[in-house]
């Protein structure tokens, strides 16, 4: 890289002596006079799109942002600088000027060889991580042969039962080189249980191994709908799993704090925010109830959150969930590590923001708000695929998503900087609001009693019911306009070839599943689900019991039909 | 719109007692300890991805930028207000909160009755405005049946020729209720005659037409070709419009002082803002030493800028041109009237940022450029289409390119909020960089005594060649990456359908030239060139007998012939 710096003389153009100055009113404020004398006059003439204007989640928009609009702003304290308290600039000191964020592509389907192949073709197109999407059965821990799993088999992820599925899926795929998101919540412990085994089997220790489980189950009651248990047990595995990892895998996040389904399902930005790091209390006081010192696993928390339309709102969400977060670390749990106050996420691009009408108009969708992940300072990013309201995505379309990425990181030049819209009277001042919101809401939560508490009362649902309905609303009398669908709507619409799976995917799997059960050591299998009920009966850590259970090739289904008759099954009040 | 806070008591998260802050040196600093005490530390771990950082233009980027790199900046004098001097903020008050920026696309092929059908596809499609592209023998001034058009009658836009022509270029759409900017240069009295003359057929007053004739010489010697005359009677003609339009064209832009050409063939940000800087205070100047007030056709002219990929710089980009030209407009032409001080600009995304290899990627970084128009506060702009690197862009790719547009005003929000990222540490310090660096080349120019002694010496070719090689340097030393083209290359390339120009075109409109002059009163169209020959000779303003030329069906080709004659043409001196 090279200066360019023109070899004539300097000229400063403030050289020349300018006294115009706009002019202020008795507190210094120029923008009084501006509505007044310039602003007003002009839109009595010309008039406005809307007589106001707000974010998408209702934060009000002015004629202007000025210094004015963030006196209370105090650099030091409230932006500091990245990698230190609080965080607001990111979480790292050199952000993407070191290393950029990873590019984890949310895949699966069908069998795991089939995922297997899509893996591989995202690595040799340069993917840096790996992220699994499982089906409905694997999420809520049935065995592809069980009557639950009818119809559903590797349709909305891969279909995962055994030791066997997951040495294929993750196949010439060396764990000591990839990071490896997993989107998997109430059977968490047992996919934790599975790449442990699978990564010695490659001979990585679990030290080594580097990713995540989502683990979220708060946000499962709240908004996404895949438990299995009550909380209490849920919270329990979840527990057992932070003290895991946090003596014995030090490169994997246990839980994936999650504000994107709250945000999916209708909730407003400061919603998002405060659910999300609501959850995120409840799991800590849960820990720190075992006994867990917050400093020896609250490093290994790591957060996901989407990355919505509205580009600038969304930025400033970032910037405020890490400052949120920063504080309630320090002030509220009394954490001393710093990585303990670093709120370290993924971000998803919406999917509800995408269109199944003209689909190639998703590709600009998504690169504004794969834009505002990367301008918030997002860890790693999931861009999706213009063609996944329509169906799972074609390779041809991952690839677009995944070059969306590649192009924000080599030519936009906005991976060079770090947070540069910092000072933004605008940014700074959503970046404010969103925060006090968002605080306001969790002071909300508190007055429940916490996190559980609130979504068993139903307020929480409530809450972002409310939110979808206005905007929904929004877009039904035409205040919100979605491109293609209530405006500039096409007579005909074409169809891109979509990607769907074949119904033979659940036979061939029930069949894969009955030859394992066959040459498997059937005695060996029931010794560790034995030992895994006893342990349920008792206070001990689950983690150690589930790894045996898998290692003997123990299904998924017969190990959460134990936990199911040691635990029970969480049934949702009616909340009216 | 609406406000969704929370109704429980807001809690203030600065309310908690918060002692740590950054330490800071002896000037109050705290970059330097945190430089010092967790950066490096940190790169030396982890390290960077570059030895240094800079933007596309060799702007350098630092560490990190914070209120200290904008410490000279005085927000009264320097940003002002939206609408107000020196219109660093845009140059309306409300801005898109009022009207969106025009949707223009430009677009023009074959003959006239094609083009027309695609601006009607356009309109439908919800495009606010026309613009028009003129194949290369219209733009140099030759009818299609001469030697000098064959094989290029058609092929990068419309074949004009005549009035009959722009009759059926202008079939159906009211030019009292679209903006019309046409992409025209040496000819562009002719072409303006020729709409004034197909309004007037309409019932449509010239004072009520609107629109723009590209119109700028200067940097057709420089970087686009097109020229037929030389520089003076070329001043001449520009000057006779500026004087035209300010008596009876209120509504028309009578040049548009173009830096896209110049950035395209290599030059640097700064260098687009200078050289086209550098024209415009050469037109200022020539018509002003016609004896024209400056605030009775400053307000008159308008620009046009690249679009490019590099967000951050190019929003910073706009908005020091903007201030730039308002600085130069009130101190240096001492104009009074503050519409001579607003720069309004057309802008167009990089025509050379796109890549023939994966095509869709364009989407990508045409919305990314886009973006930055609209942060940047452009009064128009044009996106590309996705495979204008491989053809004529087809309707299909044409859409979604509006459809970018649509989606950037409708969904991302950034149309509802003015000059969003004001206040930016980061945005702020390139902007007043640019700035500098401009105004520094426009000083150079000036030591040259002007744009056109600048140019004719060899100079500004010069500048932008050392800009381009760099710049190609880069790529191919893997300094700067390119998606598709020196990262991320696919083996086999798909290609979509493109458009291409039937070689047919180039016959029938000969032979539509050949009915034309059997039919029309040939005496008549005689005479008018008589006339206008005469007034070349003369000091009269050449537009009213253009006018007449093509109101009595004398052809373009026949109108140039008598000003090449008048004239001379223009050979462009070998500079080693």
């Amino acid at each position: 890289m090279h200066r360019r710096r023109p070899t004539a003389a300097t000229v400063d153009p403030r050289a020349v002596d300018r006294t115009e100055r706009p002019p202020v009113d008795a507190n210094g404020d120029p923008t009084t006079a501006w509505r007044n004398d310039v602003l007003a006059p002009f839109v009595a003439r010309t008039g406005l799109r809307r007589p106001s204007f707000a974010t998408d989640s209702g934060l009000p928009l002015d004629d202007i942002d000025t210094p004015a609009d963030i006196a209370g702003l105090d650099v030091a304290r409230d932006l500091g600088l990245p990698g230190a308290y609080p965080f607001t600039r990111g979480i790292y000191p050199s952000m993407y000027r070191g290393r950029l964020w990873t590019m984890r592509q949310y895949a699966g389907f069908a069998s795991a060889a089939e995922s297997n192949a899509r893996y591989r073709y995202l690595l040799d197109h340069g993917q840096t991580g790996l992220s699994v999407a499982f089906d409905l059965p694997t999420q809520i821990g049935y065995d592809p042969d069980h009557a639950m799993a009818a119809g559903e088999v590797g349709k909305v992820g891969v279909s995962i039962s055994s030791l066997a599925d997951m040495e294929v899926l993750f196949d010439a795929i060396p764990l000591d080189r990839v990071s490896t998101s997993m989107t998997i919540n109430a059977t968490a412990s047992v996919l934790l249980a599975l790449y442990v085994a699978v990564g010695k089997q490659q001979g990585v220790p679990m030290a080594a191994l580097k990713g995540t489980v989502q683990n979220d189950v708060l946000k499962e009651y709240i908004a996404r709908g895949t438990y299995i248990y009550p909380p209490a047990p849920s919270l329990r595995l979840i527990t057992d799993m932070f003290r895991f990892c946090a003596d014995g895998m030090p490169g994997w996040n246990p839980i994936s704090i999650s504000g994107y389904h709250i945000r999916e399902a209708g909730a407003t930005a400061p919603q998002e925010i405060a659910f999300t790091l609501a959850n995120a209390i409840a799991y800590v006081d849960a820990a720190h109830r075992t006994g867990l010192d917050v400093d020896r696993f609250m490093p290994q928390l790591s957060f996901f959150f989407v990355a919505q339309n509205n580009l600038l709102e969304e930025v400033a969400k970032f910037r405020a969930a890490r400052r949120l977060w920063a504080r309630i670390a320090r002030d509220r749990f009394g954490a001393k590590d710093p990585r303990s106050m670093m709120l370290r996420f993924h971000t998803q691009t919406a999917g509800v923001a995408l269109t199944a009408q003209q689909p190639t108009n998703n590709v600009v969708r998504v690169a504004i708000q794969a834009l505002a992940a990367v301008l918030g300072g997002t860890q790693s990013l999931h861009t999706n695929s213009m063609d996944e309201a329509l169906g799972l995505p074609t390779e041809e379309a991952v690839k677009v998503a995944l070059r969306t990425q590649q192009i924000l990181a080599s030519e936009s030049g906005v991976a060079d900087v770090v947070d540069p819209l910092a000072g933004s009277y605008l940014v700074e001042r959503l970046t404010d609001e969103l925060e006090a919101e968002a605080a306001a809401l969790i002071a909300s939560i508190d007055g429940f009693g916490g996190a559980l508490a609130a979504i068993e009362s139903g307020w929480t649902a409530a809450q972002i019911a409310d939110s979808a309905y206005r905007l929904q609303r929004e877009v039904e009398v035409g205040e919100r306009d979605i491109v293609g669908v209530n405006r500039y709507v096409d007579d005909v619409e074409t169809s891109p070839p979509v990607l769907r799976v074949d119904e033979a995917v659940g036979r061939q799997r029930a069949a894969d599943l009955a030859a394992l059960r066959a040459r498997r050591d059937g005695a060996a299998a029931a010794n560790t689900l034995d030992a895994l009920r006893a342990a349920a009966a008792s206070e001990a850590n689950l983690m150690p019991p589930i790894i045996a259970c898998v290692e003997a090739y123990a299904t998924l289904g017969e190990i959460c039909d134990v936990l199911r008759a040691a635990f029970g099954e969480y049934r949702p009040a009616m909340v009216l």
